[in-house]
């Protein structure tokens, strides 16, 4: 399966920013529709990223400062390993065991787990909000160039509460009691940005030329930036 | 709240074992109907519980030894978030917010928690397999003595899967694999037995005449008790 990525895990493509209009106004300008890989590498990917992205939100619940807070996350965490099983769904209906569908991907994506695990539970719940907002929607765009029926299936999947409204809650009741934390969760955030778009980056198929386009992947990735400044906006934190 | 509980955190009751086949003509004799505190501080702690007990399993998913040992465990964190929510969704309905009927229990449950933290996947996969079983067997029995209409609900809850036979089949597998982790594991599931019973103990009402009749609670932990031996023998452990 290696074949299917490119990798060059020193580099990072890190796109110019547009104005928040220009960007609005061409969402769809370019899709990742024919860079999306083979069916079970993008379904072994996005699953095991959302298992991923679930024992964040665990840490979160596990470690958070208030029966409020803990209660509020774990229905974040819920939605997440509905989100993954809806994945791990579609690679048994293609006849895989979901684990090894997984697993070509789990020592690749831990390394990335570990680089992008907060050091408090601030952190932790910046890093589940910042990563599965980016991973979500870059999942979702990819989704749209699998065959009809599962990009169908997909796209309900994506579009289902993801809990990213009960996170921002949180973050943002954190940053009014202590308004201190912005500048740190701000900084924190920008870090995951970096290697959350480097994991995504790995996901995508080799074009047939055997290079990556690299003029015709920036704006995509320059749309997933720009849908990250507008979630950090809301909480008022610089991008 | 508190005059609802009476407690003594020094004392644990430690039944008489009776034989297996004694216990199993009789497990109907004594309920724990009388014993019910009520809804409140019932779904209050039952909710706080279940809470604990998922973060026990996504501490087991997060540790995972194989993907597929974290894929099978990841589902089984899903039917303890299922089972927490419909405990919540049973304290919305009395009118009351699920962290505020938690929150009196929170201190005494956290407490409790620690005790039972494993130090390794291994120990905390049984502290999810014995305690989970010892506190749904429990609490199980306890909603009987509840009003009708949600003691029927929470009958039905508390019969819908807890992914109880993919801890056995983890734990069968891990045991297999390294025979000597047999005498350690049955050791710290004789240790987590004991802390168990206490928090279940401190969650029953106070009787009528302000002191505990333990005549009558004695055969009800000797069934919890039976029920969990024969847990522990599916694994081949001794209790």
């Amino acid at each position: 399966m290696v074949n299917w990525f490119w990798r060059r895990p020193n580099r990072i493509v890190v796109p110019r920013l547009k104005s928040r209009g220009e960007d609005a106004a061409n969402v769809n300008r370019v899709d990742l529709a024919e860079l999306t890989p083979g069916l079970l590498a993008y379904l072994g990917q996005a699953a095991y990223l959302q298992l991923v992205i679930f024992e964040m939100l665990a840490q979160v619940v596990a470690t958070a400062p208030s029966t409020a807070a803990k209660e509020a996350t774990s229905r974040v965490a819920a939605l997440s390993l509905e989100r993954h099983q809806a994945l791990a769904a579609e690679i048994t209906r293609k006849g895989t065991v979901p684990a090894d569908a997984m697993a070509l991907y789990s020592d690749r994506i831990d390394r990335y787990r570990t680089r992008v695990t907060g050091r408090d539970w601030y952190e932790t719940l910046v890093a589940s909000f910042v990563t599965s907002g980016l991973l979500n929607d870059f999942y979702r765009r990819l989704a749209a160039g699998l065959a009809d029926g599962v990009a169908g299936r997909l796209a309900v999947v994506f579009a289902s509460d993801d809990g990213h409204d009960l996170l921002l809650e949180q973050l943002r009741a954190a940053i009014e009691q202590d308004p201190r934390l912005a500048s740190r969760l701000a900084m924190w955030g920008r870090r995951l940005v970096g290697d959350t778009l480097l994991v995504a980056r790995s996901a995508l198929a080799m074009p047939q030329n055997g290079h990556p386009d690299e003029a015709r992947l920036e704006p995509v990735f320059t749309e997933l930036i720009a849908a990250h400044t507008r979630r950090l906006d809301a909480l008022g934190l610089t991008a």
